[in-house]
């Protein structure tokens, strides 16, 4: 079943322009030199995290593994490659039978990772795997930024729900993909619909202020809420006067109310007094939720203050000051010829200045110690060391260009938080450090 | 015609679950309570720009059009908005024949603007108008943020062509997207080809690293290339030696060859080196090009290198530090009744601690010194001064619910050039400051 053809509110017909010009000129090349049947290993890795940042989060695999079976060229593709001239006759009678049938193997998804950690590696001929070098990057690290962000917030509510509402602040379509990613990082809902529709995420949402205004009154507003939406709404209390306003909305919708919103001013200062108005007024199971500009250290200092859920938009979508990954695809592995049985050779860029990395395709496995918690991020190439085995983070996604690893985004979500619960305490601080774990290379 | 219908790669269908959630339980809300047919105006405006940013660019009003035009609901998307109890039957029922039918007026796409420009203007019913309010967010906030950061190293590049080449960086539709508002802030060309195919923007690419490691050595990679791409390519010589590279790829392509690329390392040194190489070795027509990790400060001091040519990747598209703008949508003014020649009344949020603003629908200006350069940004109520007439902003976008403002993308590029040498020579300055116009309430 390929999920990506029943993604509405956007069907993706074909994912093979999400691709970079160069890719295809290169495959024109190599098919001209003869070289591009060498079968190759590419493998995605970030060289480093985000500054201070101690761990890094995998998400988007899912959303990998459909583009990849998306990635086919129809007549209006080819034509287009075609008319401006991108490449060449034989080129494009290649590219009109291009499926990928290679391997994809990796870290499965929500798993953490670390600097050097090879979290997807893709083997095949070179011409089938160069294709598919923007569109997974363009998936990884959009997605990786956002879950990761999403799992530092849920490490701050500590256990209040966390509601995603982000939408507004990013392209309409990342921010189907930010929702996804935030779910999988520990959000409980989306407001977002499109997210709702497409990946089953649980919405939620109530009104805004330009409700309030439309109405006479604050009264009249809320009284129009409550009998539409029953008095388990919530309602918004900060368009004039927050005290007159809980007020109201107790008077309302009665003690049963289910909750007030409250979108600006101090926070802090405002949940408690909103809280003991609440309780004055015998409404001590309304609950307060708050959703003004918050980031993970703005949750973390409402900890103490009787807030029941937070509702986060900009500091979410754009990763909390790092909206990418920086999250490569190297070819790390290459036969010396076109011959199926020909040895993979190591390569990797050599030049002086930077950007040079490790050649040979990569094992990775976390080396726990005698309690279980992990202390290493250890990757090898070769032989896995016997003592490594069962603590091996790949897992097969594609083998033979079927999808072995399609997964509900429920399953991801739990293996974030196993994975995180794996890590040493000092992975839940906030403030900036280095990786949790250091990257062992064998 | 409606181009969003031939958006390919990705067809959308409908753009209607790009929204929040509490937009269609305000809309339920309202039509119970017989509110959702008074007439109101939202504004769409940033209360201020980036920190440290001089002008703001508005970018995507092209695709906000598209967006309005295809906001439907289909069964299947009403069908989900029912299964979920999203909204109710006379929601639903009301859903089914939506069509926007009001006006839409606003800054011409490319235009600048400063904190307070109301940048777009909604107005219709309520239940119309309320339902737009994600889309055109997410659509305005995303693409002026990158037009913005595009703008900027327009402005540092003084001339020189500048590559697009973030798609990696993105999640793969904000690539297209970003790829669209970076021509539109002055970029000539973009790597991603679905950006070419949707909005017919000049691609470029011919090769990476990859392909050099394929082959048996750097001269075969070359021979390779220039056999398939001719002498006019480009060739990447940073991955072993530079200066064997350079040798390397003149010998293979002679003196004619197009461009050499360099990609790591330090560029300024580099670009001299390569140069003067190059210059020796009679290659004198050979261009250079630069691609790492490049923004606006980078090109800036990049201006006394020889470089013919930068490619620009993550800083671009994530807005070289602010990957969204912090456009809001408000009801600004709404009807005092549901019938049709009730008046409109200003209507603001008022509560204490921020996010108020001002009410009313409002005219902007922006006015000129006596030698033409935009002195001030000048926004109002009521009547126009007789002296800012000719020297408004709003244009009509959408009347009756008819599109009338659709332009090729080239027309906004133009107007966004012809915008910036409007103003003060200060907003050319990279360094922050204040925004270069103040802003003025009539």
């Amino acid at each position: 079943m390929n999920v990506a053809d029943r993604g509405l509110p956007v069907a993706v017909p074909s994912t093979a322009l999400f691709t970079d010009q160069y890719e295809f000129t290169m495959l024109q090349a190599a098919l001209r030199a003869g070289t591009a049947e060498r079968r190759c290993a590419f493998e995605v890795f970030a060289r480093r995290l985000p500054e201070g940042r101690r761990y890094g989060v995998v998400a988007g695999t899912g959303r990998v593994l459909d583009a990849v079976e998306n990635f086919r060229f129809d007549d209006q593709v080819l034509q287009y490659l075609r008319e401006r001239r991108i490449v060449d006759a034989p080129t494009l009678d290649w590219l009109s039978r291009y499926r990928f049938g290679g391997d994809i193997t990796g870290y499965p998804e929500g798993e953490v990772y670390f600097p050097g950690s090879p979290v997807m590696r893709v083997e095949g001929s070179f011409a089938e795997c160069v294709l598919l070098e923007t569109v997974i990057l363009s998936i990884l690290n959009h997605d990786s930024a956002v879950a990761a962000a999403a799992s530092r917030m849920a490490v701050a509510a500590a256990g209040r729900p966390l509601m995603e509402m982000g939408a507004r602040r990013t392209h309409e379509l990342s921010a189907v993909a930010a929702s996804r990613a935030a779910y999988l990082g520990g959000f409980a809902s989306t407001s977002d619909l499109a997210a709702g529709f497409r990946y089953d995420i649980p919405t939620v949402g109530t009104s805004a202020h330009s409700f309030t205004l439309l109405h006479d009154s604050e009264r009249d507003a809320f009284t129009a809420q409550v009998d539409s939406l029953g008095s388990g709404t919530t309602l918004l209390v900060d368009t004039y006067d927050v005290a007159e306003a809980v007020r109201a909305a107790v008077e309302t919708a009665g003690p049963g109310l289910g909750a007030v919103r409250i979108d600006s001013g101090d926070l802090l200062l405002l949940a408690h007094r909103v809280r003991q108005q609440l309780d004055e007024l015998g409404a001590t199971g309304t609950r307060i939720v708050v959703t003004s500009d918050l980031d993970e250290y703005a949750i973390a200092s409402l900890a103490a203050a009787p807030v029941d859920a937070y509702g986060v938009g900009t500091q979410l979508v754009t990763g909390s000051g790092h909206p990418t990954c920086s999250m490569v695809y190297k070819l790390v592995a290459r036969a010396a010829s076109a011959e199926r049985d020909a040895p993979l050779l190591p390569v990797a860029k050599k030049s002086m200045g930077g950007k040079t990395s490790a050649g040979g395709a990569k094992w990775a496995a976390r080396r726990p110690d005698e309690d279980g918690v992990a202390m290493a991020e250890v990757v090898g190439t070769g032989t896995v060391p016997e003592e490594l085995r069962e603590h091996q983070l790949h897992v097969p996604l594609v083998r033979r260009g079927e999808t072995v690893a399609r997964e509900p985004l429920d399953t991801a979500r739990e293996r974030h938080k196993k994975a995180l619960a794996g890590l040493p305490m000092s992975a839940m601080q906030l403030s900036r450090g280095e990786p949790v774990l250091p990257t062992e290379y064998v």
